[in-house]
């Protein structure tokens, strides 16, 4: 259900790239109840000019390491479990990858159960 | 009004990727009641590093030929409307393009009438 | 906390895709109340397969200079507020970089203030 899009700039390894997605969703499954193998990404290279931020918005020092995450998922979780899966994620992307924990912005976007279809033309969430 | 992003593996001819975009178009307005012409795209290909997708989540077999397609559009939308629609796309992709049922993956973020323009500075759709 | 995204055909100079994110974020500042510094934006270009419209939907001509704008944003501005920010933001863009007011879209996905980290893994915005 989360489809996950992952910005960051050009020039990091390929390996690099797939585990900042595979960290993201163990994150999910672990912290916010995404359910395993629930795993549809798409993560993207920009170029300095691709990709803008501000490098000191709410006194966050961000540099060109930032890494945006924005996650379209099922609505009902919690604020709890929204603030429990931003500090885990951000934990893990530091202590597995070594990314600074002011570079990792996230965007959750809300939606129905109702609203995917995994394949076969089928609501599978839908009750 | 819907915007659609459409992500597909690269390698796919430029006549298939508009085929996909025009039969999203075409199946919106037959069944969903997207006003003619109302027709936005962004159609991406990616790498296979910047396409993640699980092979068997819910037991559907998905391949490199799965198509991800979001669609931001006007909230209001039946469940059963909503589920017409995915079995009428799945279906149509798979009847005129060959894409395999298990293969379409579809997204819906709902916004309020309120949330577009669509030229002039206008809120078009806005009471 | 708004996400940007911007879309527009390939062939632009680089100073006007960047002129165009930042005439996009004074809106919002000036507008829609928006604070200083909250400037983050992904700036995509695509070829003609990639970016796909209506040149006449709703009887407005557009051309290949179309610039479509998604703006992920926390909920809650009025009507009214929406409505003077795509009057603005179209006025600016047409006066600024001299884009017809015809090919400007825009599209706003809103979302809860606890749907957001800064950076930190910190809810920055939730109460």
């Amino acid at each position: 259900m989360p489809l996950v899009e992952i910005h960051m700039l050009q020039g990091k390894p390929i390996e690099f790239r797939r585990r900042v997605g595979e960290i993201v969703y163990e994150t999910m499954v672990d912290t916010i109840k995404v359910p395993p193998r629930d795993n549809f990404q798409i993560i993207t290279e920009h170029d300095e000019n691709g990709l803008i931020y501000d490098p000191e918005y709410l006194d966050i020092q961000r540099t060109d390491e930032i890494i945006i995450i924005q996650i379209t998922l099922n609505e009902g979780r919690t604020v709890k479990l929204k603030k429990a899966f931003y500090k885990r994620l951000t934990e893990r992307l530091q202590s597995l990858l070594g990314i600074r924990v002011e570079d990792v912005f996230i965007s959750l976007v809300e939606v129905k159960k109702e609203n995917w279809s995994f394949g076969n033309g089928v609501a599978q969430y839908a009750k």
